[in-house]
């Protein structure tokens, strides 16, 4: 079994990518969830941006799901009844269009330098938006979640409006659609695709038995 | 906590309400799960018919899953993954644009005489399209798989014709939209909404605790 780590503590599987938005509650919650679950397993979590709008809206054609009718309400409430399962804060904002294209050019900046430090501020504007009901769309929400982080607002600032980072963002929303991606949270875990906040129990299966079946007759476990 | 049935045997608990269509390989392996389900805490099953062809597009205005780009192919790929894990016997058809209406017209027609026969006839119907790949959308397809039920052809191919039976399924359907459903399988269980075959997780707990949040500290369990 793949514990992600060798005997001396060194990494020896592939981290779990994990595709988020930070518009989608699901997302938030998965962004969550797959801590939890990556670090029952020694498994390290590799977080990728994509966007929603260009997902659902231009490659599906689809409608976003809270002006789906039934599907919309549904979901609303799914969402709420999920944190409570999962223990997890979580309260709809009231805002409109919320818009995560700030956040995560800022992501995409910061990650070049220092993954972890990207990450962090994600988990914040996540926690900012669906804890705290905050419009994370402005940049100067995003740079204000950054200079506690230790980060430098006037480079945030600076960073999201150039072309080279607006460029690495929409080369990695390509990269999850070339890799089947098409909403969040999406996991990507030794080359299986999981969708869906709700999948945590066949995950859980996947990395303790890196297989399917459940039955152990046959098969080494 | 809800058996399902008192002291005597009688039946306390309201069936759960699981809506199907039978074109949805989903649907097909949440009808087999939600029986295994609800067999094991004492609860009956109350099968609905769905037309997704109303839900999805007319009122969703959706497109049809498996014409959705990125999410069709994830979903063939899901089903297949999903059915080895439940073991249930599963195969993809090649057939385009199969159709239920003849299948649910006879269902809404038995069910109203004898809703348990119906039903297996449903049984019937989802076997024969996902795991023998039978097309089911002709009414021989439907007559053949009754009269092993002992139910009479003739009855069957003059019903799925009549404006009556046509108006029934209608109003099924509607009914169904009135209460938030949109796909299948979708269970409504003690009032709760549960869409997805990947959610019997959630139901489990449901039936068991009758509450979402997890922890059992300030409350009788």
């Amino acid at each position: 079994m793949t514990s992600g780590l060798d005997s001396k503590g060194r990494e020896t599987a592939a981290p779990i990518d994990f595709y988020f938005d930070l518009i989608s509650p699901f997302g938030y919650l998965g962004s969550i969830m797959i801590e939890r679950l990556a670090a029952k397993h020694g498994r390290r979590v590799a977080w990728k941006p994509l966007l929603l709008g260009v997902t659902v809206m231009n490659v599906m054609g689809l409608k976003p799901l809270p002006k789906t009718p039934l599907k919309g309400p549904y979901l609303r409430h799914d969402a709420t009844r999920l944190a409570e399962f999962f223990d997890i804060p979580f309260r709809y904002h009231g805002h409109d269009n919320i818009n995560s294209l700030a956040g995560l050019r800022a992501f995409v900046h910061i990650a070049e330098r220092d993954a972890e430090t990207a990450t962090e501020l994600m988990r914040r504007l996540f926690a900012a938006l669906w804890t705290k009901g905050r419009d994370i769309t402005p940049v100067d929400v995003v740079c204000n979640e950054a200079v506690k982080l230790g980060l430098d607002a006037d480079d945030i600032r600076e960073a999201v409006q150039r072309a080279e980072v607006k460029q690495r963002l929409h080369r990695a929303v390509d990269d999850a659609i070339s890799r089947g991606v098409f909403g969040t949270p999406f996991f990507i875990v030794d080359g299986e695709p999981v969708w869906g906040v709700d999948r945590f129990w066949m995950m859980e299966h996947w990395l303790t038995h890196h297989r399917w079946r459940q039955d152990t007759g046959d098969q080494r476990s």
